[in-house]
């Protein structure tokens, strides 16, 4: 019987854990696989909290793929509210914050990331101000329903980061009624060129809130112990609470002095089977992924991602050949609230990730409707399309536009993920009726309109 | 200088005709470019008639991409309501209906497909009855509109024909109040596989219309010189109105004894970039197009498909070196009338015909969300996913469901295009956020689920 010692309870870990039963039952190994999780939650939707912020969805309760009970029926022991505090790699053992040493004969990393926490936002003793906090974890979004209810609908938010985090919980707070300023370092939304950027922001201001570009947060303003202002690099205004979405980082601090590698930010760097070193696997949001375009590892901790590496480490682990093939950085969200709506996706590299992996990049931005331009539903949308010049070779593309822009970058994903052209994509066979698209799809129109100029 | 003639000034002959203009600017080529058509239209969009009886669409002019005197400004001689009777490739000459002859240096045929018209349709005198007639042309939807309106909402229409336009001919009368009844030969909707076809219909009941599946109409009752009831093969019932959409056929009988090769059906089969023969070009409905998947001729008359191959075609006869490179065979439409709302999409192989092509194939139909289950907009999804046991290639997917649901099959298509597996499919890298996606897209799961049967 094999000791299988999983940290970290959710999209990775259980996916995993699943999984290895699974191909267990078909390779004959015999698997006692425990999972142990600091939290009290398992298999959650992190990506949902800033939906249940807003109110579009109704419990936490619902967030919540699978229970521990739900777990435990399965045959998996869970071991919840128990931390990893070190690890021996050479003596197989896992030690928890009250002491308990555990062995194990295979150790899965699936610890996720956490919240990057400035000094700024702490008081004296070390712990968040009043109002301050980051959107995580299951009870940091019940945290913040509380402090959104506490502040009332006249209350004035500041969010510290415009990545997709950033933007999503500016929907939810606008959607509540609180005022909202978005600061951020960058330029505009994070992950995309500055040709589309500025539509975000735009649309961000016209639903009311404000934006502030290339700025710091230097300080808090606290009164009787409680945020009142928030001062940044060429600025400041009255606040009354402060999201903290200026990015994540690997949960890997226990792996210190363990034996098991880490890379240079602290993440694990798990091969397409889950494998990062004899008796170690890892998989989610603590790992690093392989990007195939430029075979670069890169830090994109989404669930989806989460999923399908843990669900190959767990056939891989019980004897199975299952592979996580590696990220295209294909991602997507949306920005909704007052009259505004634009969906936002991306796939593949950026115009500067393409210059550093030594292509001869070509951009081209395309504007365009989402359905045949007569149709009553048609939207605007923006199509930014890379490829290489000489190869042809599609890099990226990016899209910001009404309903159905979002989606659309699956057909360019998929491109990528085979390694086409943007001939490929240009010409393929996309669906089409009035309703849907313009008779060449505007991915089509986009793509090219590259080709052209290649 | 060459004379180029180009008969048919829709989407291939218009597309191909400004194509070769542009590439010629770049290859010295001198084109003397005259479109003929027996039409007064241009450019316009078929697909979109249907949208225009509904109410959707305010004017047919909407529908018209380019209008004629767009196109002389970019130098093509346009001859409207000017027929082709007769070709012959020897003399490269073209008769026209008033006797007159046209040389050629070049002839492009891009004549379209025309409405199947049974004899059951036409009075005495080989007219159509009066409430009778095809969805084809700008003139029939304007036909349309005016029987709608002299009919009022309390009658009732008969549509022959559950192909998409019959689907979306079904949704534009249930929305301007007038009765449906659905018949066709089939067991549902033309293009889909027993396990989805079922929902389409429930979908149309639902939304008030009679679906009588396997039945062939045998004739017409008529009063008074109009319609006022159809019969078919164990059935009838009163009707004021019925709509031809039993399918289409190319339009080119005008080249019987010209010289040009024509298919078993009729049909024109250009190479990808557009030529037939010595001197001889073609694009459009009127041709079948070479479907990747199984390299088979099919008869796919979708304006997508003309547009592509009318550019490649044009591109090429003036020096350039474009090419259409076949279809995977997608198409999309919706049924949303009265509360129900459905999106249908399909792209690839049925298993009919990918057992005729001498693979082994496996389907498996997966139900699931358009969305994560927790968000407000999630719709069920039905997809059905087909794959080659030996090869795991990617075979054919169809899908069915809510908001969100059509598109999606453009990824499939994708992988199609590029000749992947199931296992493309099931582990690339699609776009997941909550309100667009579960964590594993459900076109994921669904290829996850056919990979574990292969």
């Amino acid at each position: 019987m094999q000791r299988v010692l999983i940290v970290g309870a959710d999209a990775a870990g259980m996916s995993a854990a699943h999984q290895m039963l699974r191909t267990a039952g078909g390779t004959g190994r015999e698997l006692a696989v425990t999972v142990i999780d600091r939290g009290q939650h398992t298999s959650y939707s992190a990506c949902g909290i800033p939906y249940w912020i807003s109110g579009e969805v109704d419990s936490g309760d619902d967030l919540v793929a699978r229970t521990a009970e739900e777990h435990r029926d399965a045959g998996i022991e869970m071991r919840l509210g128990t931390e990893a505090v070190a690890a021996d790699l050479a003596a197989r053992e896992l030690t928890l914050a009250d002491g308990e040493v555990l062995e194990f004969d295979e150790l899965v990393v699936a610890t996720g990331a956490e919240a990057l926490i400035p000094e700024w936002a702490l008081d004296a003793s070390g712990e968040l101000l009043p109002g301050v906090g980051p959107v995580k974890t299951l009870n940091d979004g019940a945290a913040w329903l509380d402090r959104f209810e506490e502040a009332g609908s006249g209350s004035h938010v500041v969010i510290v980061g415009a990545g997709y985090i950033g933007v999503e919980v500016a929907e939810a707070a606008l959607r509540r009624g609180v005022g909202v300023t978005v600061v951020t370092r960058g330029h505009g939304l994070a992950s995309l060129e500055p040709a589309l950027q500025e539509r975000v922001s735009l649309a961000m201001c016209d639903a009311g809130a404000e934006v502030v570009l290339e700025a710091e947060v230097t300080g808090l303003d606290v009164v009787d112990g409680r945020v009142a202002g928030v001062r940044w690099t060429g600025g400041e205004r009255e606040a009354d609470l402060v999201v903290l979405a200026a990015g994540v980082r690997p949960a890997t601090g226990f792996l210190a002095g363990s034996g098991v590698p880490l890379g240079p930010r602290g993440h694990l760097r798990p091969d397409p089977h889950g494998r990062v070193c004899e008796h170690v696997w890892a998989a989610g949001d603590c790992c690093e992924v392989r990007r195939r375009l430029d075979d670069s590892w890169v830090f994109r901790p989404l669930g989806t991602h989460a999923n399908k590496h843990g669900r190959a480490l767990g056939d891989s682990l019980a004897g199975g050949s299952l592979a996580f093939g590696g990220v295209t950085d294909t991602s997507v969200t949306r920005f909704a609230a007052c009259e505004e709506y634009l969906e936002i996706a991306r796939t593949g590299l950026s115009l500067a990730e393409a210059n550093a992996a030594g292509f001869d990049p070509v951009a081209v931005t395309t504007e365009g409707s989402t359905a045949s331009g007569y149709m009553p539903d048609a939207d605007p949308i923006s199509l930014w399309v890379l490829a290489d010049r000489p190869t042809r070779r599609l890099l990226g593309v990016q899209v910001i536009g009404g309903r159905g822009a979002g989606k659309r970058i699956d057909a360019a994903a998929a491109v990528l993920w085979h390694g086409g052209t943007v001939d490929d994509l240009a010409w393929m066979d996309l669906a089409y009726a009035p309703p849907f698209a313009t008779a060449w799809d505007v991915l089509q129109v986009a793509a090219r309109r590259v080709a052209e100029r290649l």
